[in-house]
């Protein structure tokens, strides 16, 4: 049953392109219903923070106001396709104020109908085919919800098997010929595809009111069809009123049927054409461009959420899929008749009633159990990876494997999962309580945005914030924290969510190096530590009388997060002076030579002329209890889930490294001290964040004196987003020419600290950011 | 006579402050003649090229239309006030056709008074003053031309010193008399200096028609009074007709006196006055912000211009200048009345007419040789170093010997040396072999900023053309070609020519990332290798079988220069790879594996949307002769003065290192072959200036369509300043869409190499540049 291809496969096998084959760019669409929080449907409209929905890029609204759509943009692998919808899973759930995503494909506990509320596009297309929908098919219907799985190649392996193939035909066609191939085969045996995914069994009564009493009841409230895998995918779910057949022979067969239906009046609309299988473009639903420009990626539209899965769908459901349509792709290539679609749709519905015990119908009368035919599939998918053998083999053959289990114990598949569980259990109970779990899970790391916990936290702020107001963003170095932001005309490429295009390059230079800050400030008569440059640690150790006996900071010249930095406040000996001397130098061929201010330091944020935060950070301390170690009180420190490593957490854990050990020597302590209840003990003499310091928002508290002062510094350097460090004697008091001097200002600060201060509010300096850039 | 204050000393030397008493702000101003080749007065008007000279910072124009002016800013170091004098000097020699700078205090051969030409400053008070002038002292007079040398402390010192010794009174009467001090001193003991840089002992008979009789003939057309040390000086020189007594008691009375002779017509202005010393304010000759704001610095007025020193005055003299002045601060301040004044005139006449054997006349009748005196003072001197012992004392003894020496055998003075060079040679012969000598040195390395050779060619060019055109500039940080340009209020910072604040951050960083560069352009239809971005070698390796026997480059995707590139045209085992692919990660995390396109590269320089030059660079290469070696071929080849290191001359040597012994095994040769005649020998795959290849300029020849392509790159990415690398198949054919590709923009292009191309013209990409900045 399962031939395969052997001369596609043998030119896949000569180019070179077995893990070219495995790539592709995937996109998903889910929708949720939105609901309170007894599992009714929301009577709210879509949440205003979203913008405008027909112009938001990820989220949107479907037939009914409550039912929310979150789409993904076309992603180059399956894992950053899960990881966005992820992100835009739990950052709406975030949004969502005493709501929660319904989680399941069948709809919530249904009012009457005229209390469903179709979503109020205010665009009279919209609202128009919505009215169509309601009055052809009923509103309760189009509140099932479900995902689309949207797929394509990427182009160089498409290019590459096109040369490679010899084909006479245009390289359009070449490509129209292969999805079309994907979709017919994909068609035919999708009822396995259905089996694996479908998990919608169960139904609430309001649902199908008039025929309950002919179903099987699962609890006081809700019903399922005997062995019944996906309502939604079965004639009482979401489908043509009868079965339309469009040719999937060629391209200009498929678009020639759906122009004749639309024309007939049996669809309004090509998007109301419900097959499990569509031909896209990236330009929507316009059959024109998909004839003129041919097929861009195909849509596969038969699965039901999960509610066992918080995203709806798992990664290795996604992976499994892929595998499934890339499988299609190298079947022989068999035509699909109409006679042959019958058959497909008469497998899909055994499948979907029966489940995979149900009968199986071929060509020619013959017969068989669904369950032996899947089997058989599953084989030979399983062959097919061991003839191309990518990289990655391994991996997918336990998907297989996992596949097969579930074909032959029925009762692991997601349905009877569900109906076993379901049984009993009021049917709202059953899915509340699994929605609210899994939006206590969206709110546990709420300063993260899903699936990018690699970016700097910064930038996951940013996105967040750009994805919230509609704003499309592209990841172009995930290492780098290099996105790119669009919103219609507008492009914006930023990197560590504060370098953009907003300052010039040689305002950036300059910030960089501390030598021209000091003169550029120093000129306008903004006070900056008086200090030297030394290019030799014998040139430096020369001055030692000149310092001697005034409190000094000994520092590399373009080093930052306070690595290599001496203070010395008090006496000093020649010796000391050269140790520190060295440290700096191993850090910078230049090293600077300042006078030490005395007082606390505190971060300016400054953006577009504003003091949007102002923090002051405490060196990385621990508070004794009289009973634990210092190393100990680190540790329980280091517990908070705020504290984490390398910028992804709005606190840095403390460690306890060589700095800090001779910080403690310095004071004549050990890590293994236990310091009296309620003493401070610090750890670095540098607040730094990145070093373990706290952050204490002091926005409100910091005279404007200040402030004012601030913005001239970052004026003066001409920077649009600048991190101001200043040492301010006393804030009790307002600035004069002597009371402050400002020590670095830097041309990438970091944000999230003042969003996610150790004390104090969220200064959302995100919005700041998009407000200057888009505003 | 000499008497030390020791109170002041002993207060420097508490507060550590002997370093910083040596340090201090300097600047220069001096004139020239310009002259023809045969040492006659120029008629040619000031050089357009200097643009608007009373706007000018640098060059302007004295008394006549063909006395230039150079003027050094306030600098912090004697090097760097010489460094700027010398490049002001080379620039302006290097702009005069067939013109020189005449070399003497003492003016060249002059025609008639009405063929000198008075400059025509085209503004009514500069005009006035000088018809003035020529009306009160005659033309000739005013053609003599000098130096004069500024002088400050730098503030630290000064307020330190303030600060140190308890004074009541405020800070700027401190200032005020520290410096009035000096200038009593100074002007007492000026006779020494005056002695020790006398430099205009002979003049030619058109100066002094009328007495030449009466003087000493040195050569059949010049004289010379005996013993004349400096005519300039003289009461044959610039000199008002009778001696001004101004008072230097207190600033008060300074002003005062001067105020008085302006009002009694004695003076036409401030300017008039012709003292030795002048105390003066940054906001020029303004008396009323000299009393309000306080002396700034002081002027030293009596300074020849040295004929034996390219530049008219050596650092040495500079720097003795400078110890002089500290020493007449630590002398002990007496008063300077009336008669001490006329004593100290005394003195001036007395050396300038009979040189350091003259009559020394002291207080009440006392009389000595100068001689005695002149070694009194320098023992002065030197005690005094040994007291503070500075850093360099050692060197500024040294000094104090050799005037020590000059002053024990005259015969070595300045003066003497001259008029004895002078013997029997007419004036204009001697004066014009060495202005002509000068005027080739100046030219010999024409591309470089004299003084400034340590910055990088392509800043050294920018200044030059800076300072042409008028555009004051200040370095702020020499190693990191950090620089300042003002113009009226528009002030531009510059890091290494082309990083401005003309490009923004963003899309530095965008160009600096070769993953998102080529993103974005690919995004934009441009043609960018196919490649693929590997961050571990077991997962490049892996992928051997889809490149193999396919033409690759595999570079690391950050570095730039070339550095850990490898080329892979034909051919390569398993191995190759790996060891290529090790290289490649030696030098960055994330390695790029591309396609290799064939044709040749080029770098299309683009500024402000327009290509300004475009270059072919052929890789580091040698011709044979059929004698010598390739390791000879190279030793000769890098002898062109244009190849240097370091990006400091217009061509980079050729290196031959590991990476070029390489390449040439794997031709199959040794740096010891001798290749056939006419032969090219390769030393390098890659064609960087930066590794010795030579650049060869295409920018008339390169088709526009090419062009376009790189300006719509460069705007694709958003930039102003960007090189672009284009490997094109065949420049005879206009670009399409498969015959080149653009492999890097580069967003700090060096623009040397388009302005002295191994062959072809000068792009002058400097100017535009600066067009861009301030145009």
């Amino acid at each position: 049953m399962m031939k395969l291809d052997r001369d596609l496969i043998s030119l896949l096998l000569e180019h070179g392109l077995q893990e070219d084959l495995f790539q592709g760019n995937f996109g998903l669409e889910k929708e949720h219903i939105r609901v309170d929080a007894e599992g009714r449907i929301a009577r709210t409209p879509h949440p205003a923070v979203f913008g405008n929905r027909l112009e938001h890029p990820y989220i949107r609204t479907d037939f009914a106001e409550s039912q929310i759509e979150l789409i993904t943009p076309a992603l180059p692998s399956i894992e950053e396709a899960y990881q966005f919808l992820g992100a835009l899973h739990d950052l709406v759930a975030l949004e969502l104020k005493d709501e929660y995503l319904w989680p399941s494909s069948n709809p919530p506990i249904l009012p009457a109908d005229e209390e469903i509320h179709i979503a109020a596009m205010k665009d009279l297309v919209e609202d128009g085919y919505r009215q169509h929908l309601a009055a052809r098919y009923g509103k309760r219907k189009q509140l099932l919800s479900g995902i689309h799985y949207n797929f394509s190649f990427r182009e160089e392996f498409l290019k590459r098997l096109y040369e490679g193939s010899g084909e006479t035909y245009s390289y359009q066609e070449f490509i129209n010929n292969l999805y079309l191939r994907i979709a017919r085969n994909t068609l035919k045996h999708r009822w396995l595809l259905i089996y694996l995914t479908g998990a919608s069994p169960v139904f609430h009564k309001t649902y199908l009111e008039r025929c309950v009493e002919l179903n099987e009841r699962i609890s006081e409230d809700s019903y399922s069809f005997p062995k019944m895998n996906s309502l939604r995918n079965s004639v009482y779910g979401y489908r043509n009123h009868k079965p339309l057949y469009v040719s999937l022979e060629s391209l200009e067969a498929y678009v020639q049927d759906l122009f004749a239906l639309v024309k007939s009046g049996e669809l309004i609309d090509v998007r109301e054409y419900y097959s499990c299988v569509r031909l896209k473009t990236v330009r929507g639903h316009d059959l024109r461009s998909l004839l003129q420009e041919g097929v861009d990626y195909l849509e596969l539209r038969m699965i039901d959420l999960n509610p066992l899965d918080k995203y709806g769908i798992s990664l290795e459901m996604m992976q499994l899929i892929h595998l499934f349509l890339v499988s299609m792709m190298l079947l022989e290539d068999d035509s699909l008749d109409r006679n042959e679609q019958q058959l497909a749709d008469l497998n899909h519905d055994s499948l979907v009633m029966n489940g995979i015990m149900g009968t199986w119908y071929g060509a020619e009368g013959e017969q068989a159990v669904l369950q032996d035919k899947a089997l058989e599939l599953l084989e030979g998918m399983d062959r097919l990876l061991q003839i191309i053998r990518p990289r990655e083999e391994e991996r997918l053959r336990r998907l297989l494997s996992q596949a097969r289990l579930t074909v032959q114990q029925p009762e692991q598949s997601i349905a009877e999962v569900l109906r076993s569980q379901m049984q009993e259990t009021p049917y709202a109970d059953y899915h509340m309580e699994l929605a609210k779990q899994y939006a206590e899970q969206s709110r546990s790391r709420s300063y993260n945005l899903s699936g990018y916990e690699d970016l700097e936290l910064s930038t996951q702020l940013l996105l967040k914030a750009a994805i919230k107001r509609g704003i499309s963003i592209d990841i172009l170095d995930r290492r780098d924290n290099f996105v790119m932001l669009r919103k219609g005309d507008r492009i914006e490429y930023v990197k560590q969510a504060t370098k953009t295009s907003l300052d010039s390059y040689s305002t950036v230079l300059m910030m960089e190096n501390k030598v021209v800050t000091k003169k550029v400030l120093g000129r306008q008569g903004i006070r900056v530590p008086a200090g030297q440059e030394y290019r030799s640690i014998d040139e430096a150790a020369a001055d030692y009388g000149k310092y001697r006996g005034r409190p000094i900071v000994i520092k590399p010249k373009s080093t930052n997060f306070g690595i290599g930095i001496t203070i010395f406040k008090d006496e000093y000996s020649a010796d000391d002076y050269r140790k520190a001397l060295e440290l700096a130098f191993e850090y910078d061929a230049s090293v600077l030579l300042e006078e030490y201010i005395a007082g606390k330091e505190y971060r300016f944020l400054v953006m577009g002329g504003e003091v949007v935060g102002v923090l002051h950070r405490v060196p990385a301390n621990v508070t004794g209890d009289g009973k634990h170690t210092i190393a100990e009180l680190i540790d329980q420190k280091n517990r908070d889930p705020r504290r984490g490593t390398g910028h992804r957490t709005p606190l840095e854990r403390i460690q306890l490294g060589e700095v800090e050990r001779m910080f403690l020597q310095q004071q004549g302590r050990t890590p293994e001290d236990v310091p009296a209840a309620g003493e401070v003990v610090y750890l670095r003499e540098n607040s730094n964040i990145s070093t373990g310091g706290d952050s204490i928002d002091y926005t409100d508290e910091m005279p404007s004196s200040y402030k004012e002062i601030a913005v001239r510094a970052v004026e003066a350097v001409g920077a649009v987003f600048c991190g101001v460090d200043m040492i301010i004697e006393d804030i009790a008091k307002d600035a004069n020419e002597r009371n402050y001097c400002i020590i670095e200002l830097n041309f990438n600060p970091a944000i999230h600290m003042h969003c996610y201060p150790y004390k104090g509010k969220n200064r959302r300096a995100e919005e700041r950011i998009l407000d200057l850039l888009f505003g």
